[in-house]
């Protein structure tokens, strides 16, 4: 093999994540090895050209965790134990992730992709490509693990968005968990009342498909995302009933305006879904000379988040005296005076030049 | 022009169902004027190949009335007083209107095709390829309107379905209305979570957006809807807020067994939504014999309805005498025994043939 051995990843959980993962790191040259707690899923993926072997990989410079929810901190903390390289996972609920494990080596981590499709079949490795991929570092996280990790999942094409832990579960309940479980009352509904009146579901158009999609998902997967994340779901779950409720009551009373005006702010969030980062873009430098101490980068990308800026890349440069070192992040350069009041405000200095 | 004359359609209201009408007829070689209280939407169905005239026109063979649901039964009945051609509407909700309107030359009816975009900007000659458009023939439909108006969203390439107009009521605020009504409850909710957390809908990702795609769609024909069918709507969003109340006190209860059951129960049921017929279906012909007596195609292809059995085609021979006539109906064989059970129920014997 010319130009050195290939850069090593190990896969724990072979489904449609780990399976996307490791077709996306091989397409890039990686040596990938995986295990799936089903033998069989282990030979699917390596049929499938997912992973070059199947086992454990003690010298793998990054390592997936991609169980289900539910397994997640008793592999991280094996594969922590076994191997010397950086760690992340992929489960849905990431605060009892994140106190559960407090280790430099790993960063949490939630690839916001999938499909309704299930395991290895469902695989590609374009998944990641243009999706949001969270990384939830903490205090406990070393720099070089969140910027290591963050690298590779730039390389399979993700848009890296760092915040903590228990911000991303209240955030993925509204947009993810009890979206799934509305798509889940409402096709349950339907196909209940399609006992007494066959023609029901025959009238499922396009737009009642669209909607209940997400409900054909793998129902394994539930159970552990809703115990997990109970009180954001619950929660926002009061709020959808309370939606509901007046919205019934704005029916029942034939209040038009009202039911205008809702549907209309609804009608303008959706047109107005951020798409992704338009082509032509211009982007900016923003260099932050730091201390070399934990959680900066933590601090620094989740003040990012908060301000809706995109970081596109990250690194940090070390100076020669290893104890400072400066932060590098591209930015769209329309966000660049926004980040560097909110940098000062935590006593940041930095700097900012475009990029040509 | 070889041939004779054209068809001549005519189209009320020129937007997206209207401007999809106009174009799919068009391509068939029909000759379509068109008008809409908007001129510049007259205008832009005129520039699209839509329409071949802005204007009414007395000797069209079919109007089809695609106004909003409010302005829909003073067009039907303005237009059924100045044309002697068949009349049919497109409105959402079909018992208020096929009350309102008991006339020989008039069947209610509603495409279950559409997209969240608005007008013509959106019209598409293929959008009822494959889609169900429902027909609520009543008891003052005459046969030859039903029959009429039948071939013609045949030609569009719609899947023709029959049911009673309060029954089509019922079943569209399950899978459509309070859908819709869901998804925007959802938008509104994350919308109004994003003034505080920006991120939050950087991160709604496919399901989210498949689910929400719905609420896009323009306002104004909502509040009509929700007007002209507010006991199903009310009664169907009593039921989805039933339902996530159960959810609610299973996640804060951590009962996985009956989430999974649950989620279980959506998945199986999502999965198994009907698709279209599958290519290479055996089909068979069914022959009634049947009195000229008004309704009697309204009960069969109801009958037919509530086996679930697609009618492919339909069409009335007459007898010499003029005063009876044979029914014939073009079917899925497998369908054929339970039809036969069924219209020897309501004293109507028939006839079965395969279609080679």
């Amino acid at each position: 093999m010319t130009g050195g051995s290939p850069r090593r990843a190990a896969i724990v959980g072979t489904g449609l994540i780990g399976g996307s993962i490791g077709l996306g790191l091989r397409g890039l040259g990686w040596y990938v090895t995986g295990t799936d707690r089903d033998p069989c899923a282990e030979d699917k993926a390596l049929e499938a050209g997912a992973i070059d072997a199947v086992g454990r990989d003690p010298s793998a410079e990054i390592t997936f965790v991609a169980t289900p929810a539910g397994a997640t901190v008793d592999e991280v903390r094996g594969t922590l134990a076994e191997t010397a390289g950086l760690v992340t996972d992929v489960a849905g609920v990431k605060a009892s992730i994140a106190e559960a494990v407090e280790h430099p080596r790993f960063v949490a981590g939630h690839p916001m992709a999938g499909s309704e499709q299930v395991g290895m079949d469902g695989a590609d490795a374009d998944l990641f490509r243009g999706a949001v991929w969270v990384l939830t570092p903490t205090g406990s996280t070393a720099d070089e693990t969140y910027l290591g990790v963050r690298s590779v999942l730039a390389e399979l094409g993700a848009d890296v968005v760092s915040m903590p832990p228990d911000r991303h579960d209240s955030v993925v309940a509204v947009v993810s968990h009890v979206p799934h479980l509305t798509a889940a009352t409402l096709m349950g509904l339907a196909s209940a009342r399609a006992v007494d009146d066959r023609v029901l579901l025959r009238l499922a158009a396009g737009g009642f498909r669209d909607m209940t999609r997400v409900a054909a998902g793998h129902p394994g997967l539930w159970p552990d995302i809703c115990a997990e994340n109970s009180e954001a779901i619950v929660d926002t779950l009061d709020s959808v009933i309370l939606g509901l409720t007046e919205l019934r009551l704005m029916v029942a009373d034939h209040d038009r305006d009202a039911l205008f005006d809702l549907l209309e702010g609804a009608s303008d969030a959706r047109r107005s879904l951020p798409p992704g980062l338009p082509p032509g873009t211009e982007l900016g430098v923003v260099r932050i000379p730091i201390a070399d101490e934990p959680g900066m980068i933590a601090e620094v990308t989740t003040l990012a988040t908060d301000l809706g800026i995109n970081i596109l890349d990250l690194e940090i440069a070390h100076s020669a005296e290893g104890d400072r070192g400066v932060l590098i992040m591209v930015v769209p350069s329309e966000g660049t005076d926004e980040l560097q009041d909110g940098l000062e405000a935590r006593g940041l200095k930095s700097s900012v030049r475009g990029l040509p």
